[in-house]
């Protein structure tokens, strides 16, 4: 993701991108990439006169990172990450740049299922939604600054508290991809001669399974909370409606009623 | 469906099609499709002299309509059905035909979420799976007919036992339908506002729950003991699933197993 913010922010910005990359390789890559001497593993050199500062790495990285940064940065910079779990990212990162830096939570809901440098692309964002997750604290010029940025990037931008954000994705993304990961297990075990019968439903309703484990291991994990909570919904749903299976009406209206949800999705890119 | 295999079977086979419709309405559409003098209400007009008929009609609706048949049809006429549960019409259907026609148990696995007759393709069968279910009495002569009609229409037949074909498409079809509207209504009483921050994934995952409810509830009400299996099954794993929410290396290995499984699928048609 941040190769494709870097991209989109220099193509479309009035402003100085600047890139810090762990490893040595990856700076290679971004030179190619036409970054040039503002891509470099030394943090202090690229963040020193940051206005604003992206933090594009996995959520656990997170807290060591922001660590590090909050010596180097000016004191009134603007930090935003993208992490797809806020609750605890907002906690601690609101916590580590409360004195010196002025952070903003962001999840920008773009993405593809490859990753690395390669498949980075400018216009990931057009048109995409990405959630900011302001608290009563947050100071609300550093908000308009990091609303600004995803705006520019063709970004549509909206607010929820960090709570209300962690349960919906895990209602929307995380939960079903728990979800579909299951149901490939469940076939596998009853029956795995059952793979080989599978057409357009099976393919749609398991997609997201094909995600990358350990990423999603983590997300799943950060937002447990809320994905424990649906599944317990859903166990609980799941037995209530197996009780319909022998009565055809109220099975019908049960479905209708999961139809008209499902039809009246004003689906987002 | 029905529709869809008169135009196929006119436009590829070298025999004689005739339809029967209950509804005279539909016969008139019937007409101004090009089936002529051959469509028609009168179901003893329209089968005296079937070499093979295919009953094209709801599951619940083939008992009654079989037990009109048997009295009309030639003494070694050929007999299938496109039902999408096995076990109780082959239970059923093979009794009713048992001195006087032969039954095979058909399941063409095509079709699309629209209906009626201005759907009807004739390209609709072409490269997609048919399953058999012929059981050990079955009429081998019969199988052999019903086999080369499916794949006259472009399609490639496989064969099951009734049992093992329900518990298959239950896995791969019928419960998965019933989780994605269970996954819907879990949002809908969790979170409702979730609905507007949905994306690719979630449109995915609940796809098939746009289906039609009345076809749907009869499909999950003829199928409801594998149905009611998968779920105790996925109900049980999900359990168990949730319990590594906070071990970050099992949870990767599970999902690194269900990718793999995910990515191994040779889809169908």
């Amino acid at each position: 993701l941040g190769g494709s913010i870097a991209l989109a922010a220099a193509q479309k910005g009035t402003f100085e991108v600047a890139i810090w990359a762990r490893r040595a390789e990856a700076v290679v890559q971004l030179r190619e990439r036409g970054f040039g001497a503002r891509a470099s593993t030394d943090l202090a050199a690229v963040v020193k006169d940051a206005d604003l500062t992206v933090l594009c790495v996995p959520i656990g990285a997170m807290p060591a990172l922001a660590r590090e940064l909050v010596s180097l940065i000016p004191s009134d910079s603007v930090i935003t990450d993208v992490g797809s779990v806020k609750a605890p990212v907002v906690a601690e990162l609101a916590t580590q740049f409360r004195t010196h830096g002025r952070f903003i939570g962001s999840h920008p809901m773009a993405g593809s299922e490859q990753s690395g440098l390669e498949a980075a692309r400018a216009d990931l964002f057009e048109g995409a939604t990405c959630i900011l997750t302001p608290e009563p604290a947050t100071d609300r010029e550093a908000l308009v600054t990091v609303a600004d940025f995803w705006r520019l990037l063709g970004m549509e931008v909206l607010e929820l508290t960090p709570a209300e954000h962690d349960e919906i994705v895990a209602l929307i993304s995380h939960f079903p991809h728990l979800l579909a990961a299951t149901l490939v297990k469940t076939v596998a075990e009853t029956n795995p001669h059952a793979f080989g019968f599978c057409g357009p439903g099976f393919r749609d309703v398991t997609r997201v399974a094909g995600g990358p484990p350990e990423m999603w291991s983590e997300i799943l994990r950060t937002n447990q909370q809320a994905v424990r909570k649906c599944a317990e919904a859903m166990i609980e749903n799941l037995r209530g409606i197996v009780t319909l299976l022998d009565r055809p009406q109220p099975m019908t209206d049960f479905l209708s009623e999961a139809k008209a949800q499902r039809d009246r999705l004003q689906l987002r890119k």
